[in-house]
């Protein structure tokens, strides 16, 4: 029985291993990319060698930069004394979008979750301890998501940040700008009740 | 407002092009390979590259190869007088794994599909006709798909290649092993139905 050419294989298998790429996905794109042409295959190679010789964490704050620090830590117009504290790289990016926040950024690199092994000592808030103790921050918001996970790194993080200088917020949660109760699930709505704001 | 690292948004473009990696999928993919391990990055750079560069389509057949020709075309023990006409390289593998069939194979690359512009001549139909004339075929066996364009280029392959010598046929359609008539829609009951074989 014919199989195909080990080379495939080989690129099968190692796409595979990708986040969200199944081993039909997979099969699927290693047989596009032998067929496809050789400039634009040898552009994609390269773009991913370059972006991982090029790209690594923020020392001080996480995110994805080519220089350290990064060009948000680096501003000196953004207020120190505020750090918004994020899961991944990308939310930084998120919060940035919104136009909302000028202060800096500290990325976990994910969120305490048990079940998968993650306990806070795999998280980067050791380093957020020593940013803490050395520049003057006075305000934690923890833009974390909302499911179990979220929650119980966000009271884990308010133990053990929230001091006589510190204070720890979290971002609201509640109805999305633009969308009605009727598509509105029930945590969402009841969120959205715990956290009313006094009108008059 | 800060943005992905130019590295980043060139990996994300460029993984964007691949078939099945939409936008959000394709950053998803270039900030995880940014964060992952230096040497598995290289070697899916790699994987990438070799597989590109050692893999050809077979002269004869169109099948996915190293060497020329590959090793169905190659194989003096499978007939060259019966061959199956499939649509992509990986259909081959498809049928070799049924061990239902001992002939050769002609991948034509796709269907005549008018809607996107592809036409007899953007398929491997000429190659087949030079093989039909020198390589003493003497059945085409259909395997393509029971859409509308498969069904188009069925009848096309039929019109333009059955003669004295050469039978044109087309692979069955109907019910699929093990299943039963409530899961199969109205389509393939017709096929299934149309392709009835007498017991007696």
């Amino acid at each position: 029985m014919a199989a195909l050419p080990e080379p495939v294989v080989r690129l099968t298998a190692a796409l595979n291993k990708l986040p969200g790429i199944g081993p039909r996905s997979a099969e699927r794109l290693a047989v596009h990319l032998v067929q496809e042409e050789r400039g634009k295959v040898a552009a994609l190679a390269e773009a991913i060698t370059t972006a991982r010789e090029t790209i690594s964490l923020c020392n001080a704050c996480g995110a994805l930069t080519e220089r350290q620090p990064c060009s948000i830590c680096a501003d000196p117009r953004r207020t120190s004394a505020v750090v918004c504290v994020v899961e991944q790289p990308t939310d930084v990016l998120n919060v940035e979008k919104s136009n909302a926040f000028d202060g800096k950024y500290h990325v976990l690199g994910g969120r305490i979750s048990p079940l998968n092994g993650i306990g806070p000592e795999d998280l980067r808030i050791h380093e957020l301890e020593k940013r803490v103790k050395t520049e003057g921050i006075t305000e934690l918001i923890l833009a974390l998501g909302t499911d179990v996970e979220g929650e119980a790194t966000c009271h884990y993080l308010a133990d053990r940040f929230t001091s006589e200088t510190v204070r720890v917020s979290r971002i609201a949660h509640g109805l999305p700008a633009g969308s009605g109760l009727e598509y509105a699930d029930e945590m969402t709505l009841r969120h959205a009740l715990e956290g009313r704001r006094h009108m008059s």
